[in-house]
């Protein structure tokens, strides 16, 4: 194993309870009754006001089941009865809605230069928000020359420390509106243990080793849930975004790096050592596999072969070789997403740039595609801003690699994805204990 | 969507109710049941003989819940008692094992050129083996001058009328030592409905909609179950062979095309058009994929880029290319296993073309490890007859290209792969309704 960059998907371990339960070991009754209420919760979420009928309808669960569920749900003021539906011949049936604003949970997107803080709802709706700088590496937290302790245990120690006052600021912001908080949830680029509540290593916040759930949960007594940050976007896409109504999907943030998250049969896939979705380590063009092995820079420090070829860095790099091959001076801060929106202004340049992204981004989307045939790929990150010119660019591509084609998608969540992707974390760790309490 | 040559893995449809519950409808309570049975008869496969604590142990199921299912196994004659195990204080207890000559499946690999047929026991041993050529287009299933309806259904059905032949001769034959049939298990190249029990398109054989199941069934009166070829031998490693602890493994078959079938959580993996694990197409060579785009061979008739740099005809080309550059000349006859064996022997033109091989191995490898994170990739198909030596030299290149290294392991079921395959298939398809029967 070398360092993985911080910016790219790493290995981190461990399953929920409720979206990952081994196959070998079969549920016990208990769990199964918690599955069933997590389902009936998330059938209402997507397709509610809805009868009970209808939930038995969509979730296949029997009529008596239903009823336990649904009364159970609305004992803990997690649901509400909302006007009538069709009639379909008797009386009109009454509907079932989600209520969002019974209870919230605490996100947090901790980047290496910024770290956002949301309040958001049962339905994924952001409340409240706030951004300041991440205590990280990129933001404000380089060593202070009045520091005396600057070994790394003591960096880390006073990064946490940071990490915890801008959560107290902002807990003690929200307090005021005494909403009711059911749990804390932390995305956060590196490699996380989800099972352990560990941060084993996350270089852009200087972290390795940090036992951070059982330190949060001690400090602000929330039940708090970790996750690697594409993973968590994954999660968001599925219960919040575009990946809704998939069951395969393959989520691919592109930024200064490629990271993916998967959702296969319906769950959050992990791989075996908690490392699957590394894919800006996907080898696409051998040529390029073996300069980096003779100079050292496949693996290690160095970024893999397909982020080197189409993420944010190698976009500017790209229109710097179009500007001056064209006579051109390429500006000093030229930014990946300054050369999509010369590409969308119709710039020569930029739309040269487009074309050899899309197809160094398809030869990598192919090999996702061919391995795992999805429903669809979600295309999220800085470079998904790119938009539907880029999309189209990338399907074209494609169809000439591979011979399976899923839906192409982007993001549609946006700025917020992080911060759901957070929050979806806190639902799904936190929902199973509550719906377990009698 | 393009041809799929028929040496490759492609699409093929649907889900077996015991391996591959979709997840968004939970399970009924009967369907867990039957999945505790199955568990309770693997368990017992893999660790018998067992006593009762150790699979209460083993499979966390509880005591009676043991005890009902261990005594309907028994009812079934699927069981028996064998022996004491070690006393931890009281009374020594009993042990049960599998009674693998209980009952039997019926197990056909029917290849493009060969057709084997199997008797197979609970136990996964091949208790009888036939092998006779295929009705395919590789065998003796060339159409015949006499024969006047040369049509493509003409074809067709009487294709198919020979494997039901050869079929009913392997029943007979069997039928002497009246063993206790419980279903037949059919893998094949091409895409396959295992749903709808139709054979969507298998080249190597000229079908195309062929409802095989319905009309094996009706004429057998056995149940009948199909799957794909690398789909089944991936089943066939993890309920007998390489896979058989492993809860995340890919098994990658390399022969004149490469394919793959997963096991993700401990269940065969689909993908959304059950196509996954088409891994023949994985663009590990961006100027070959550019290359191929320009000549039109990219996707197609054509080989994938992974196979056509990768597979048999691929070691075959780099073995004539070596020798020709000793000034030697390659013997008309040059075949891929030839080429290892030369290798084997330390022969330099073929230890170059193992390097080369290796190379161009370890690049798809990694791109399927980047990806899932398997805890093992298992090689089978011809090319994995080199073992070691070639084993070692993938290991070493793909150190350098993967951040992430699983266990590199060869199948360990050798020529009856395709055979146990099958069995596997019939196994996992027939234990639900056997169960389920009272």
């Amino acid at each position: 194993m070398t360092n993985l960059p911080a910016t790219a998907r790493a290995a981190e371990a461990g399953g929920w309870p409720s979206s990952n339960p081994p196959s070998e070991r079969p549920e016990r009754p208990q769990d199964l009754r918690l599955r069933h209420a997590a389902l009936v919760l998330r059938t209402i979420q997507l397709h509610g006001p809805i009868s009970r009928a209808q939930l038995v309808r969509l979730t296949h669960l029997s009529q008596p089941t239903i009823s336990a569920i649904v009364d159970g749900l609305l004992a803990k003021d997690l649901l509400v009865w909302q006007g009538e539906g069709q009639s379909t011949g008797g009386r009109r049936p009454a509907l079932l809605a989600l209520k969002p604003d019974s209870a919230y949970v605490v996100a947090v997107d901790l980047g290496g230069t910024t770290m956002t803080m949301g309040l958001i709802d049962m339905g994924g709706r952001v409340v409240r928000r706030e951004q300041v700088p991440s205590p990280g590496i990129g933001g404000d937290g380089a060593p202070e020359a009045q520091e005396l302790d600057t070994t790394r245990t003591g960096l880390q120690a006073r990064t946490f420390e940071r990490v915890c006052q801008r959560l107290q600021w902002f807990l003690d912001s929200v307090q005021t509106e005494r909403p009711r908080l059911l749990a804390m949830g932390l995305g956060l680029p590196g490699v996380v243990d989800p099972t352990r509540g560990v941060v084993t290593m996350a270089p852009a916040l200087g972290w390795s080793g940090l036992s951070v759930v059982e330190s949060l949960e001690q400090r602000f007594g929330l039940p708090v849930f970790i996750e690697n940050d594409v993973n968590a976007a994954a999660l968001a896409e599925h219960k919040f975004g575009a990946g809704q109504h998939l069951r395969d999907f393959a989520f691919v943030a592109i930024g200064t790096g490629i990271g993916a998250g998967l959702i296969l049969d319906g769950r959050l896939y992990r791989g075996h050592a908690d490392a699957a979705g590394e894919v800006g380590y996907l080898a696409i063009d051998r040529e390029w596999v073996r300069q980096a092995i003779a100079t050292g820079a496949a693996t290690g420090e160095a970024f893999g072969c397909w982020e080197s070829l189409a993420a944010a860095p190698a976009i500017v790099r790209m229109a710097r070789e179009e500007m001056e091959c064209q006579g051109q001076t390429p500006p000093a801060d030229l930014t990946a997403q300054r050369v999509m929106e010369l590409a969308a202004q119709g710039d020569p340049s930029g739309l040269r740039v487009l074309e050899r992204l899309a197809e160094n981004l398809a030869l990598g989307l192919a090999n996702i595609v061919v391995l795992l045939d999805p429903e669809a790929v979600v295309l999220g990150g800085g470079v998904s801003k790119a938009g539907d010119l880029l999309l189209s660019a990338i399907r074209e591509r494609l169809a000439k690699v591979s011979p399976l084609i899923p839906k192409l998608l982007l993001s549609s969540l946006g700025e917020d994805a992080g911060l759901l992707g957070a929050a979806a974390v806190a639902l799904d760790g936190v929902l199973p204990r509550i719906l377990s309490r009698p």
